[in-house]
């Protein structure tokens, strides 16, 4: 149900049977190592591409939450998925693995809440009962498609991101159908709009998503009347440290009760002050291993109840780079609650 | 409502307020001419790359969409878009144009189907009363991104597809809402699986297409226990003089009551015989403009009263071709019907 100009409130508050976090091993030596389900030893995944590594990263998610669901993959009415490569090739190849109805997203690094917006949508319009969604990234494939191939040891300035080695995956199911309870329901969530403040730096993309990510918070708080204190954490996908001080900021002179405490990033809480990854984590993984591993699990042992995480993407390509075009920004944004304890 | 295992009926009807297909030179000297809105006189839309050509054509449809419906930009709800740009930089900078919320989606050709079923399913299930979808092509963008660049002027082999260059855009509304009335509704869709029979060949994607078409159409008629006696007319969106003949053999094989009258395809409906086109039209546009002009129109005159698209889309990237992987396909399916007259 629409509620305010973009917020979709759902009555049916549908279920979160599972989710499940695989990360590479520089992400399993970070702060948040033992929320996730599996950490990969080596960031090839057994594979002979970057590319094919990162498919494998998002059907290992895909299976994990699968069989924490207790379900077999037959079972999986749609499949939700979108990542960051050209033409979504992890999601695309995943889903001829897993041979269920498909529907490809995109929305860069905010894909991982676009899709988990649209499955809790789906279900909670009767639409289907059982829907997984999921994302991953890799460092090396991103770094290739947008950057440069890391092999080629680029310099970078202290703006720059480091893109999360990872896959996230959740299953939605409707009250009725939930075969396994995380205690975690769907409530809420909004759809952003495209923001663009004129930024073109591709190694400043935290600067560039801040607004949007300001965009859409404001819009949920206006469209449900709420503000931060209905919130336990808000918590955006991978603004970095760079991002996260202009939305703050911004936030403040919006007159906004943001605090440090409640106001979050998962690129930030992703590797902690690990000095290599400059500004802090990106990727469409980073807020969905974050989400589906250190978030839900906080929520599971009743560190939070009230969540949302503003996943924020920047909709760029390396072709609109070339031909100096700024960078389009957008947030999704979902509320996740528990009733459990 | 779910019916079957992928197929989503709407008892609500969704309305088709307005449709709109815009084209480039060369589809406007074809056989379908004079029902497109807009017929462009030069490949480059007044931009400096194919690129922002590409981005012009979606904009042109989705403000004629807008217009003839009778609306405001800001009366649209949300903006469903995607295209075959990596990282969908045509539907990513129209919404930044449009600055509606935005829902980026992707599934190739068949892009054109999965944002009208998804437009169909907000509209249905009341989390939207306003919704444009549009997509668009460019066959110098995409020459470049799939193949080279058309100025090389490589040769191609007769199962090539020509993609179209042009887009189309649709809003659909709730019937409470609909300010414009077509007489067209949408009553069904069917979301596809992945389907991949082992082909490698980006030169022939209407063969690697073919198999997804026909399972997407059986599972349409499965999960809702028709037949092609139920429908005016079936029309796939780019299989192409090759994939449609694959598509019609292998559902005669299959028992499917499947002729020639029943059966079309956009792809050879958009070029008729042009020898330059080789096997067809191909492209998200290919489906989109066909559909919204040419097939739309035709409903509007009585010509048909219920019709199928089947949009298909081959899921592959340059880097898939170039890592040897087989070209994995899906195909979405809308069913829209004619209450006018």
């Amino acid at each position: 149900m629409l509620q305010g100009h973009q917020t979709w409130i759902f009555p049916s508050q549908p279920v979160i049977a599972s989710a499940a976090s695989v990360v590479g091993p520089f992400e399993g030596k970070g702060p948040l190592a033992r929320d996730f389900d599996l950490i990969h030893g080596d960031t090839w995944i057994g594979q002979d591409s970057w590319e094919k590594a990162e498919k494998r990263l998002l059907e290992d998610a895909c299976e994990k939450a699968i069989e924490k669901a207790g379900l077999e993959k037959e079972q999986i009415q749609f499949f939700i998925g979108g990542d960051l490569m050209s033409q979504l090739i992890s999601s695309n190849f995943a889903a001829r693995t897993l041979a269920v109805p498909f529907l490809g997203v995109f929305g860069a690094c905010s894909t991982s809440m676009e899709g988990l917006a649209l499955a809790a949508q789906l279900v909670d319009s009767g639409n289907a009962h059982t829907v997984l969604c999921g994302t991953s990234s890799h460092n090396s494939s991103a770094e290739k498609t947008f950057r440069y191939p890391t092999e080629y040891g680029g310099q970078k300035p202290p703006t720059a991101q480091w893109t999360v080695t990872g896959a996230g995956a959740a299953i939605i199911q409707s009250g009725q159908k939930a075969v396994s309870n995380t205690g975690l329901h769907i409530t809420s969530c909004t759809i952003g709009r495209v923001v663009d403040m004129g930024i073109t730096d591709p190694f400043n993309m935290g600067g560039a998503m801040a607004p949007a990510a300001v965009d859409t918070i404001e819009a949920h708080f206006r469209d449900l009347r709420v503000s931060f204190a209905d919130y336990d954490l808000i918590v955006t996908g991978d603004l970095g440290r760079v991002g996260y001080r202009i939305a703050y900021d911004l936030m403040k002179k919006h007159g906004l009760d943001v605090s440090e405490d409640k106001f979050q990033d998962c690129g930030i809480l992703m590797y902690g002050d690990h000095p290599e990854v400059l500004a802090g984590g990106s990727g469409a993984a980073c807020s969905a291993a974050v989400t589906y591993g250190h978030l839900f699990k906080g929520m599971m042992e009743g560190r939070w109840r009230k969540i949302m995480v503003a996943a924020t993407g920047a909709l760029l390509s390396p072709i609109t780079v070339q031909q100096k075009e700024s960078i389009p920004c957008i947030c999704h944004a979902v509320v996740i609650e528990s009733r459990g304890g």
